[in-house]
């Protein structure tokens, strides 16, 4: 049993699996007799990693990857009083404490006691605290009774497995986008980007009861599976405007809110569709989301962008048309969405059978050995959620 | 033109449709130049029209009911300037001048201009204000360009006229009750009452992404009805306690939220079934609506109840467990539910097919001479929710 | 070091100092690895320790009482990692363990896991789950590093210690139920008792930036010290109706948001005041707040009431007007104060000198032996607070 | 009475009181019997109309400016029910119809049925509709039941106008900056700006109950105003960076919130304090502003700005850090206050003597003869509110 092997990056455009090692209740000299050990049951590739394998980060070699964990409780640390040995749990991927005032006011996404360097942390990230990822056999999570959200019937919870592990960050992440865009019963909304994220805000949107989503994108593949479960389509390769597109679909050229579910790595609209404009989402979203709206952005920018084109946007620093988005009264919401504080009604609709997010994600599960080939085809546009399943317990 | 019919309150028990004035842009010496006159499309039957009916408030005979009004659009005032000839349009029950303080605080349901006797007003209801119900062919709409929303598109409007008479009233009442309850996605909720508000509470809380809805009645055809879109259900003829009958269904006694649409007609459970319990449903609801819960209450409860078994009822003074609320620090919403708003997004969901709502309350189209068996077959509990058509506009 | 001594419960209007044991790091047999011991800076007593001592409770002899505390660690268990050994802290009087759902929601006051009985638990108080009372001069507190709020400066901290003592139950609590009414900029307040708790209340409501509090009681020292820091007040021994005199001062018979700092001890107005009336406060907020207001009830109702006048009472059901606050489409807020949401902020408008919350309850500091003499003024309706000084630790 | 006297931009640094038409109840062909005339009693230079009088708009020669007006009701169109002849009224600035979605909504800033150019309009102001401004003897208000305040007592009311006059603009721009900050009791403030916004904002952040209110210029006179009630001050002509200064005040480098209350003319920090850097204030209050906080953005975005220094500002499009907002969980929130949101409890706290907002903006009563030199003044940087006098009814 002490043996591990986990996927790690290796140098741009490479990750391997590795031998590592088996995980002890500690992260260097900081004990963690409040973690537990999971034998991990799936853990999922994320957009947020292919920063990373592109070398659009600082990431070192031999980083272990993965912050979308779902697994079983192994071994417990003498702190942990309420999880127990056996459970089936899913792990929020941001990394919180339960003690300082950000956690304590729900804000678990920016814990002050788990980076020295910043405030937040994740499992197998750059710049998140050094925290070891989880895309491997077994993995260490601490703060356990806080962060861990049980199961409450194991059998259940296998059998819905591909749906639940997506509560670790892509379904609360784009649910978080929809929340803040204000999306509710009856509204009209604009999702930019049909990547995991942008379809599980989609299907978010559709579960907050939203009137029509639209979902904009350059990959065909991916904008046909937004339409699989009934959203609107955009076809951004077009030479058309996006308020032409989007009146084309409602009549009028601006919907309700809108989401920003690519982030910094955007590329430009209709023939610049292969140039990066890191800004061109912000920008667009401002001119298509009415007066008084809101624009959640779950996409990631950075402070740091080694790999961009210019200075400025090699420290986060963007051509943003801030007046028009005044003009407006736009109201914008950025950040890591805090996972927990959705997590458990998300597992509850989940559990009920009010969404079918894997497979509007259109989840596929591979073996963690497999998960070269994951990345390579995720980079490559595919319209796939890869979940790799170190131990064959996911259910057919 | 200058012909016009209602239906109007005669004696307890007894409603007949009679010659009425056609409607004036006035009530009495107040001139309404802001109004506009509809012709009615739809106005529906309401359960609250029936505490008047029963003979349980001082209506006096002859008045003119209906507060449920869909209409066209046929004369404007001088002052109506954004509302035209020919619109379709869904009046909120409450009628509100929208330049008071509370109208400017979205609270339209406690209007303080429109009613001399107390903040809030109705079309054709005792001691709200005076306005002409409009169970009737013509009715006059004050302040038209504050209260009327407009449909986008007069055909697919009347194409969909069965859900969109619902907005009105017992659409927007029924989601008020589940929104301020704290229904969300994932939320297990407990809907008292499977009349058509509660109805109409138990598929606004499904389209507002909940878990589980779960209805309690005594009439097995409403809880038919509630099953028939998914609902759980609680037949509270049972002498089986409602904690236990919801750990039956959901694992535990207790719900996330629960939402009172019965008011203070209620009636005991199990064998008190039959006995008028004017707090049961209150006490009833503290008791399974877990600790930090909230409690909707859309159903109405009185100032003054003259039919009332015993003096503190007949004053709308009840005998309420608050000390049980108290300990599970449950909030408590009361009052009219604000239609205006919830209408517009309500209506958005309709047009784009997110909701099936006149299908989950079972409307049924009648003439408008046919009111009074709407009324006697309503009272009896028919699990349908009458619409009187009297142009004979709804299409089959 | 192993010596304590505390105040403790004995029968129906006695209180004793007694040798009690030293605290441990458990509670029965739970261990709270989790927990520090405190030596004990003050201690205040709480008009809610009143209803146990007047026998108003199951309350056994020897309970020790007190929760109001705030103290220096001298002792931290293992599982400790951010309160450290000499830290200046204040206790929540609600305990708390922070890996809850409730407590993940910031609702501490219904914490699922430190009270087997139901949600929420409290030191030395009965049905609270059997934590040892502060009242004492050492007592340990679990959950540390969730539950203390650490001052940033001891010295700054001890200088200002009358008033942080209040921040660990009736600072939060006055200041939770001016929140929960609505009480911002400009409002106008009813605020029902003159009691530390309702003067916490009216100083928070000014704080939050009330235009008017009005504060009415029926013992005229109470009303000359809410007079004291600008309030007006009312004497509810006149009979003249509560709306009378509240028109007699603002020119209009409502105000726009109540707080029932009250509770189920509640008596008559006028010639009633001698006289027992459970809802009486309840009733009469409905009466004097606007439509569209809301009613914040942080005074306690309890589930069960062995010494109320009848067999409604004595489970808590009192006979509440609530058609009324129906008509006016009231909202209510019952419950604990949940402490931890509000003390750090508070504590920083003490340290920065917005409020002299000390000056505004009246705080009076005794030392632990004159604890009784402390009980038995207070249950006289003395205009003041009394604060224990165990260590004779809280300068003149 | 026909006969009307204002202020009207003639070119760039040249405003001339002129002889300008009597007001109609009308907008060129679009009638107003809603509306009313005032009686102009008083009326504010405001920040934003520098942007106009220094060119840097489009503002056509002989515009009347002014959009702050109190004023008594000397004519009142035959659509008005509830204003009076006679009444002492604020206007918002924002003029709104009170009948579409967004006013319905209370976003009264970005009304949809004033301004066919975009939502949201003012008077005297270029782009903002055409309404004829109020720097003037006499104005006319349109929708006046919908948008005008009432004082409640006119001689009350008279006595404070010189407080009450900061209630059409400056007031709740500066509220709605902290309240959209999150600002609340015990909050430690930034406010970038020292104008008469920004010193309205700090006070407001002290009647919000804030901790805390540091207030950051370059000009000396504006500073010591900032210290004249209170607030910390931060020098940003020093070569020490915002976060050191800070520091230097609280003990840590980041404040709760932040109010950008400059816009885009702000100039650089230290030895650039002389060039113009239109995102300087948006990107140093993220870098000041803590994890998890909000930024409030009353400050004027154009999107449109003929002087710039590029061709990307002149478009409204800044180099802004977004990544480093985004890394801070940070919120944005822009454009026009919604005055109606605010006034009528920033009136209260006004008339019951809760805020000195007049001294803490020092305003300076001139006459409206004199309204170039208050315009030169201004513009130089005076401490200074300047308040015009058209009819001599302001008390010394």
């Amino acid at each position: 049993m002490s043996s591990n092997k986990g996927v790690a990056y290796i140098k741009p455009g490479v990750v391997e699996v590795q031998n590592i090692d088996y995980p002890k209740l500690a992260l260097g000299d900081r004990k963690c007799h409040h973690g537990v050990i999971l034998k991990v049951v799936s853990t999922n590739i994320c957009g947020s990693d292919q920063h990373m394998v592109r070398g659009r980060t600082t990431a070192p070699e031999g980083l272990v990857l993965g912050h979308e964990i779902t697994g079983e409780v192994i071994e417990a640390g003498r702190d942990v009083e309420f999880i127990k040995v056996g459970d089936l749990v899913s792990v929020p991927f941001n990394i919180a404490c339960g003690r300082c005032r950000n956690c304590k006011e729900g804000r678990t996404g920016i814990c002050l006691n788990v980076n020295p360097a910043r405030p937040g942390a994740a499992y197998g990230y750059v710049d998140m605290g050094g925290w070891v990822g989880g895309q491997a056999q077994y993995v260490m999570v601490p703060y356990a009774d806080f962060n861990l959200l049980k199961f409450p019937d194991k059998d259940q919870a296998l059998a819905k497995i591909k749906d639940l592990t997506l509560l670790s960050d892509i379904f609360p992440t784009g649910y978080h986008g929809a929340v803040t865009a204000g999306v509710g019963p009856g509204s009209i909304v604009y999702v930019a980007g049909a990547g995991p994220v942008g379809l599980a805000c989609a299907a978010s949107s559709q579960l907050l009861g939203a009137a029509c989503v639209i979902v904009g994108d350059m990959i065909p593949e991916r904008l046909e599976q937004a339409r699989s479960f009934g959203c609107e389509t955009i076809d951004l390769r077009k030479d058309v405007s996006l308020a032409e597109q989007i009146e084309a679909i409602i009549g009028v050229p601006e919907v309700d809110a809108a989401v920003d579910c690519v982030g910094f790595e955007a590329r430009g609209h209709g023939h610049n569709c292969q140039h990066e404009q890191p800004a061109t989402v912000l920008n667009s979203v401002m001119e298509v989301t009415r007066a008084g709206g809101a624009i959640g952005i779950p996409g990631l920018y950075v402070t740091g962008d080694p790999g961009a084109k210019d200075d400025n946007a090699k420290i986060g620093m963007l051509n943003i048309r801030i007046g028009l988005g005044w003009a407006k009264s736009h109201a914008f919401y950025t950040g890591q969405c805090p996972v927990m504080k959705y997590h458990r009604q998300l597992m509850q609709a989940i559990l009920y059978d009010k969404i079918q997010i894997a497979k509007a994600v259109n989840v596929q599960v591979i073996s963690l050995e497999n998960a070269p080939n994951g990345y390579k085809d995720f980079d490559k546009g595919a319209a796939k959620k890869y979940v790799l399943d170190p131990h064959g317990m996911v259910p057919a």
